[in-house]
């Protein structure tokens, strides 16, 4: 059942295009990236994290912004330039220490797929492609980009009992 | 009631993302962020000050953009990087002589309420938080980013009997 | 008649904010701004340029974006950082050649009321304010940025009977 | 019939601007141009030329930012600046070895339609100028920027036969 595996969750890994950000790839003329995340999407990774549970990054490509946005936000663990998500998967264990039913994997597209079919809990953003949507545990409401991480984030807190405390120092 | 509520309003304090910005974080590769408003927001919060109402931003984020933006609008009070919203009532309140239940503060997100619970007039945006939406007395028609502010500076200098002076040097 | 004040149509006068672009003010970490104009617009300005019918701007802003923008376009009527838009009629008149009358102008804001109720043809965009819609001969289907400029463009060549000749070129 | 003039297609040609982007046009300061392409295009693209279709771009405007991300995606086939796309055929057959019946354009506006006339089949987005969208054999159901490009290249693929081939890598 989504909501036992939703319990047993101790890591959400997370693609960036598409997930963290609409689907958009933005390059100036130095060919640089530019990178737009979302302020609700931020707060959920933080609350996780407060909460205990780990968060991280696996993409397959590699931008200053992004890492410049998870510096921002605490987040640590960062796979960038990946070209096969799924192979990435004993890495991920070895580095972490979560074993591969407790993980949670947020795709879009086609290359999330290996890793997606790994992970305890797959999850597809509403945006996602539909051979992704196809083999996900859960579809959010929330586009990529518009808080469809939030939304994640805040599931996890709340299945696991732990939203109450995790607002607590807003709401009281 | 809102309309009185509304009418003792001197001060207007604002959350910036998700209020005066669509909830996007844009970073560029060299890690500085952009930062896009809404031009009517802009001439909202300027005949708002024309009409002798003063206006401040409360924000838990700091960027030069943002800066710009306020210099350019003559937006002056601003309290940035604050971590706790609800303990900088006091400083707003030595600061501008403005007792609390004579302002007014527009957020969307948790980090929010601590400051909404203690202002006279809490004001949600559309796109905000559920918990936001709750405890607030307005929830705005647009969105953060796309006129809410606008709509919120309106219905204050209407609620005032402000407007038809406000807009005597455009339409007469 | 609307379409008898279209004919006459010698000059089109056009705002920016929110007219040429979407409502967006952008500002990256120097306080420089990022501008977001509409690739369709751009061709219907030429179109109109190249069928006689002359082009300019009317903004209290400015910005080397726009600037740019305006170049690419070949428009060199450009007026801005103008803080009362209805007295600088006389100054258009005296430019251009062109009287009030044969004029139009695309306005979305309070401060583009004056000048809209001195030309012979105001027109608003869908997202402008309600107090410009009211006083407006024509109101776009599209938005400012998203094709608004162009449809009025088109809208000018066809009642002129300008259309056919503007498109030879490229649908023959 | 549409399927067997998909089935011929071994030239996929793009217009860039509302085709690989939505219809924006964005200027820095120093106008020089940003460009936000959608990353499940990319994706597209790369499959296509994977299962051996050639692709290239034809653009009437030229930028860092688009050769940036062309270069990333290993489009190498580009001809920007072109004035008059309907008179650069004889070169695309020539550099190309392709002949027009074997060639796809995806076109929205005026300018297209010289060269989508003659190609074996013209594409429009969604978002195409109604004269693009009368010549055109399909209309993509996404508009340029938001997926457009990618719809096509899994048409193609799959009434090609390749699609399975093609994701084989990720579902298996």
């Amino acid at each position: 059942m989504t909501e036992e595996k939703i319990k047993k969750i101790e890591l959400l890994l997370l693609d960036v295009d598409g997930v963290l950000t609409n689907e958009a790839i933005i390059y100036n003329d130095d060919g640089k990236e530019i990178k737009a995340f979302n302020v609700k999407d931020g707060l959920g990774l933080r609350l996780l994290m407060n909460a205990g549970i780990k968060t991280g990054i696996v993409t397959g490509r590699r931008s200053n912004a992004l890492s410049c946005r998870l510096r921002n936000l605490g987040v640590t663990l960062l796979y960038d330039g990946v070209s096969e998500k799924g192979s990435l998967l004993p890495t991920i264990v070895r580095d972490t220490g979560v074993s591969p039913e407790n993980m949670a994997f947020i795709g879009d597209d086609l290359p999330d797929i290996p890793l997606l079919k790994r992970v305890g809990l797959p999850i597809a953003v509403r945006n996602a492609h539909e051979l992704v949507i196809e083999i996900c545990e859960i579809v959010t409401e929330k586009r990529g980009g518009e808080g469809a991480v939030r939304e994640v984030c805040e599931r996890i807190l709340k299945t696991k009992g732990l939203w109450e405390r995790s607002i607590h120092g807003f709401v009281s």
